[in-house]
Parts: C-alpha cells; sequence; structure tokens
C-alpha cells in the first residue's frame, strides 16, 4: 500500500480531490484508472486515501511517461467525466522526487 | 482543504504511512504537528487523507524550509515516538513541484 520506488529522481504527480454528491460510475472509473495506470509504460507506483479530501500520488519514471498517462484516450473520458460530474475541485501537481528515506518497523 | 499554493516551483513533502496499533497520543500529536508546521518559515499548505494507508503532503518554498523542520525539536521527538509507537512503516518523498493546474466547478 505503500509504493516501492526506485532511486531517485523520479517523478510523483500528486491529485487532490474534493468530491461531489454524484456516485455514479465513480467507483468503478478510479478502480479502472488505477487499473489501466499501471499498464502504462513507466508507472512506478501509487498511493491513494480519502476521508473528505482525497489524495492520489501515482509515480512515473518520467515526464513523458506522465504526459502520455494524461493523454490516454479512455482517462481523457474519465477526466471530462471528472469535471463534469464527480469532482468539485481538484489540484494537480507535478513533481520531480529528489530525495526519499523510509522506515519499516519489521526490518528495524 | 486542498492547499492554496503560489506559483510554481515549490517543494511537496509526501509522507505516506501505515499505522501500529497504538493509538495513543497519535491524535494529539498529528494535530499538534500540522499546527506547529504551519508556524514554520517557509510552510505553504497542508494536505491528509487516511483509509488504510495515510497521505500528508505538505508544501514548502524551499528545501531550507523542509530541513529546519526536519530538525525542529518537538518533531524530533514526534518523529522517534513515530518510530517506536504509531507507525508500522512510512516512506518521506521529498519532491520539487514543477507544475501545477487545477479545477475549481464554482470558477467553471
Amino acid at each position: 500500500m505503500i509504493a516501492t520506488t526506485p532511486s531517485v529522481p523520479y517523478y510523483a504527480v500528486i491529485f487532490t480531490t474534493l468530491r461531489t454528491d454524484i456516485d455514479q460510475g465513480y467507483g468503478d472509473m478510479a478502480e479502472r484508472m488505477v487499473a489501466l495506470a499501471a499498464e502504462q509504460p513507466g508507472f512506478l507506483g501509487i498511493e491513494s486515501a480519502r476521508d473528505g479530501v482525497g489524495i492520489t500520488v501515482s509515480y512515473w519514471q518520467s515526464l513523458e511517461a506522465i504526459k502520455a498517462w494524461k493523454a490516454h484516450a479512455e482517462h481523457q473520458i474519465a477526466q471530462k467525466t471528472g469535471r463534469s460530474d464527480w469532482y468539485r475541485q481538484y489540484k494537480t501537481r507535478i513533481a520531480k522526487v529528489e530525495r526519499d528515506y523510509g522506515f519499516d518497523k519489521d526490518a528495524a
């Protein structure tokens, strides 16, 4: 559930959202987009949580991979429906991960 | 609830966590750390959600501001207790936000 990512540098897309009350199709779309993203070249991993605000962070090898995923036909439809139906507000931030470190109690 | 951040570039700290079953002191600490972070020089905003995995993204003006916050005495104690008590696993990623864009239905 915490993404296993390679050595830096790599890229993160931080997608923060507030939902509308419209649920129709949302769950299926969200699940499908995670599965579809995972099939794309350059995909490294994804982390997602929602309580009130939703935060999904996907990790990618390059800016080119992120650009290609944004332009993917089925993803484009999801983005459009997101704006018309599911999201009241969102922000997408594209960031270069320059440093990372972690902790694992089982390994500590 | 979606952070209002300035024009790029700025920095993001993506803190992804899995909790232990130990709740003692966790809620107070989490609330206190958000309030304390917001008082630090260079702090720009914070977004947080948990369901299973927890994701907290804080935004900062510079790497120096992030470094100073990491070294803050009270934050150091929280980090130490995090490893001993509250977190089973975590990953911290420091990233430079190079591009961002958003959508607001009320403004659309």
